[in-house]
């Protein structure tokens, strides 16, 4: 059997009961690794399991997956993944493989980011698409995204931005290389999204979305130390909120009064 | 301090160990019992707890909660609520009541349908706006959530449409008495939810959704006897999907290659 295991958002404890139970029957574990991250490391969460964890990057995951799910034929084998399990493209793509290895498959949800950002009192059927924000380069500067969240602030619906994280990516001296080498893990702050915004709204002044336009920055979402920020996209430029994981959102141009109520704590 | 606990969606143990272990240690434990339901009743949750629950229906939740909230004061006190609690406005609502009486709150987060829904192979960032689809009555045919489903198959996005359901509803005979008494509960099926949208649809022919648009029925997501089908809309209004929840999915034009292949398998 293989196990597609939610964790979560905040902690070791943000497991299901039904989860910890397959992570303690399993004959093998793995933790992915660069989808996203708790506020724990392994370390914790090993501890926490009374168990070792085997740690699934990026290659794992995407290239070398097979040999794990064939495994899986003859053993319980469960991949943990923080939020839902379902919430990236790789792992549906891993249960296809496995169907197509005759392996039984098994998902245990959890919270997302999806869900749980709710908690800034923003309701979730005010929310239209989600879009990521990627790192900018020198040379590349995407903002396709931006067309998204205008859509969607033009039918008076949030948006969600999920923030570019890179872990494990290679660097780029090294992508002609035998030896692969890699950068230090790095993810998006609501201030450097909201630097990215910033520039991209000097170049389409009549969106509806300007500089004072009001934003909301979460980090740690589902953690005791969650922050959330509510702030006009010019002031979340200089918003600090500490440690990662972080996202953004638009808010709809007309708020209920309910939303209004809630996020005034956060201003 | 007032907790609110997300129970997920499948059984007693897709509640998370941070929300087990508020459960055993609180000094009262109400179950929210009209926004959704779990595949178990009361009795399974008491039994997997050890300890008794005190039912909240709409009655408690929405116009007598403010005694519970000043009682946590004094008292640790859980609010149990199905999928994350923050789904619904309701309890939003009552985080301010609970901040306004100076009461502490910590949020249990959990997986809801609306990031649980990625179970049936769509991405859940190419989701637009959620819809509700409100039972009919002979003289009330609300029709305006089409039009939204609308707007996202326009912008090549799926909609997510959460059935209604009636729990504890007053019968309308008895609404000018002084004793209430309350219709049986009643959950919406894919079928019914079909049969509205078939409605709808002969009478907007313009909109690009046809009887022969995919839909996909969902029911009791996350519970081991889940159950996904792939339907056309017109084959959805004789569609079996069994006991409730139900959630009815309307899939955008164009899919990704792999929401088609993994989709395939529930045709």
């Amino acid at each position: 059997m293989f196990y597609l295991v939610g964790l979560g958002l905040g902690d070791a404890k943000d497991i299901t009961v039904k989860g910890l139970e397959i992570v303690k029957k399993c004959d093998k574990v793995l933790l992915e690794a660069y989808t996203s991250i708790l506020t724990v490391g392994k370390d914790a969460l090993e501890e926490f399991y009374g168990r070792s964890l085997i740690v699934a990057d990026r290659e794992l995951c995407e290239s070398n997956i097979d040999e794990v799910l064939q495994e899986a034929n003859e053993k319980d084998i469960a991949l943990l993944v923080v939020g839902d399990p379902l919430g990236a493209t790789t792992h549906t793509d891993m249960l296809l493989r496995a169907q197509q290895f005759g392996v039984k498959i098994q998902i245990v949800h959890n919270a997302s980011i999806m869900n749980a950002v709710s908690c800034c009192g923003l309701q979730l059927y005010n929310f239209g698409e989600t879009v990521s924000i990627p790192y900018w380069t020198e040379t590349w500067k995407p903002d396709s995204f931006f067309d998204k969240i205008v859509q969607n602030y033009s039918r008076n619906l949030h948006t969600l931005c999920l923030l570019d994280i890179k872990v494990k990516e290679p660097t780029e001296e090294s992508l002609t290389k035998k030896v692969r080498q890699y950068m230090d893990p790095k993810f998006m702050t609501v201030k450097e999204a909201a630097c990215q915004l910033f520039e991209i709204i000097k170049n389409k002044p009549d969106t509806g979305i300007t500089k004072d336009s009001l934003c909301v920055g979460l980090s740690r979402v589902g953690a005791p130390e969650q922050s959330i920020a509510l702030r006009s996209l010019d002031a979340m430029r200089r918003c600090e909120l500490g440690a990662p994981l972080h996202s953004l959102v638009v808010p709809a141009p007309q708020l209920h009064p309910l939303e209004l109520d809630y996020l005034a704590q956060f201003r």
